[in-house]
């Protein structure tokens, strides 16, 4: 066997060795089913105390009040892009968006199928490196739709913005269970598995009552409806982690240059440049070396990016931050 | 570890136990990237890999003509039921579709959100215990839809019908690469992985050119146009298995009934009834105690129901023939 090493992609993300080692015990025989989890019914008794134990587990660690349904969905957040407008955009009303990089620009494009998006706010002029707080609130809009971590740019709302009465609707895709959210302003959040909950494949979708309802009163395919998918049934040491890196970049007298704007910082993917493309590559293939991975920049911004999503342990993080303390001493 | 047992339920279905193996092999190390191929990076080329060998295997198996595009896509059949119609439906043409159960009363429910649509033969008089051969086809449709095999009557189009010059569209879930398809009449065939190909989470599409270039002339949300997914690049015993039970029970002397009608009689879901329910309890929780499950059919129609998937050996079929045969001289 190789040697695992510590993954520091954008997303799928590493996934806790413990759970690894559990889900290799269990390939060929489930809690004595005789069967892997992957051949047994979705009906039987067996998966729905997997589906329960799941949803009750995100209950709990996400402080998830009553009156919201936890859903477990297929399709990524990609297809929640469309599935949200979709099920609660209202006549008459527009919906609103905050812009603030790649992930947001998919989402404002899909909402524009099924109605007028109005986009509020947008950090485009400095490349998405800040999340814009200072906007006006549109009253009148069906719900205003943020994204709570971009993986580009590496800039996160570490407080939501409050809208006000109107719902808010969240894309937590990257940073999905690493912080408290305040529940109060949310009708909607929802977020792909494969960064910070588990291998990609499923959606979680953790929905409001009324919206539900907003969803019930219109004709949609059962498929895309929240109202079939509620009908069906169907955190912690990260900032830590990030603050780790960040101190490094910041008391590197320049060596390390982070990219997103410190009031924007994400604590999931850091990203940071260096002086030369040179010296980046030489670092990225060093560290590689040493089964430090995925810490390439992504093209449209350039330079490292290194992902610290939930299951990423705090070895990993010391291991990358020992690394780069030594290239600089090698390289200053 | 518990004793593997032969699961004959009609979905999820079992898998090949040398797949699970190396699964279970490769858990905390896919082929040396020191990552379980959960954690990979789906542009890897380690993933890329996976992918590319997957879709060149079904080609190789399905005898799939250049001109046709494979797809694996998130979502489930289900999704396909409401994304077929929107890519496929063309103004002022209806929508064909045939009715022989459950699975193609919900892709017809879902058609209607998109237009016109079509019912050109039902075998609703009869429980639907039989594909409706005789129809006249429509030759102003956008396309045919038929449902290769319903799992719950047992009863599947080993010929597909000819639609002339319309498109075919199959639903071909839970009878994918089981037996060869004629694709001159093929559109656009698609199939949930749970039951012939894999464990539940991806979706097969394979869809000739001329159909995607029909999506490509819609404004669709980019997740549902197969334009999307194109660009983004994304069998043989079970005759010999279906046989065996069939005829034991056509030599049973009335003690099991098959319920098809035998002109339409599945090889994937054997469908049969025994005297009495009591009988057919007994039997179940005999033919359970020693290993076999998933033999209880489907409530709406009653009695007993073996799922002969691609993945279940012949060993299997053997032990539920040879159970099947002592449980009639037990109980006649």
């Amino acid at each position: 066997m190789g040697k695992r090493v510590f993954n520091f992609y954008a997303g799928p993300a590493t996934l806790p060795l413990k759970a690894l080692k559990e889900a290799k015990r269990e390939m060929l025989d489930f809690r004595g089913t005789g069967m892997s989890v992957c051949e047994i019914s979705h009906r039987s008794k067996d998966f729905q105390a997997v589906i329960d134990e799941a949803t009750a587990l995100i209950r709990e660690l996400y402080a998830v009040p009553p009156g919201y349904h936890v859903l477990w969905l297929g399709g990524g957040a990609s297809t929640q892009f469309f599935h949200v407008p979709w099920n609660l955009g209202l006549e008459g009303k527009p919906m609103a968006y905050i812009h603030t990089g790649s992930w947001a620009k998919e989402a404002i494009k899909e909402a524009k199928f099924f109605g007028e998006v109005k986009v509020l706010a947008s950090s485009e002029d400095a490349n998405f490196n800040y999340v814009p707080r200072a906007f006006t609130m549109d009253p009148n809009a069906a719900y205003l739709h943020i994204t709570a971590n971009e993986t580009i740019g590496g800039i996160e709302w570490i407080e939501f913005p409050d809208p006000g009465n109107v719902p808010l609707v969240v894309d937590a895709s990257s940073d999905f269970l690493s912080h408290p959210v305040d529940w109060s302003k949310i009708g909607l959040l929802y977020a792909g598995a494969q960064k910070n909950l588990g291998p990609a494949g499923v959606t979680v979708v953790i929905v409001r009552e009324d919206m539900v309802a907003r969803a019930r009163a219109k004709k949609l395919p059962t498929m895309v409806s929240y109202g079939t998918h509620v009908d069906k049934g169907s955190m912690h040491n990260t900032q830590k982690k990030a603050k780790a890196l960040y101190r490094l970049i910041d008391s590197s007298n320049g060596f390390y240059r982070g990219f997103a704007r410190p009031d924007s910082r994400s604590r999931m993917n850091i990203t940071f440049r260096l002086v030369t493309e040179q010296l980046e590559e030489k670092c990225v293939a060093e560290a590689k070396a040493r089964g430090l991975i995925g810490l390439k920049g992504h093209r449209s911004v350039g330079g490292m990016r290194a992902s610290f999503y939930n299951a990423m342990p705090l070895k990993g993080v010391k291991a990358l931050t020992a690394f780069l303390a030594e290239f600089q001493k090698a390289n200053a």
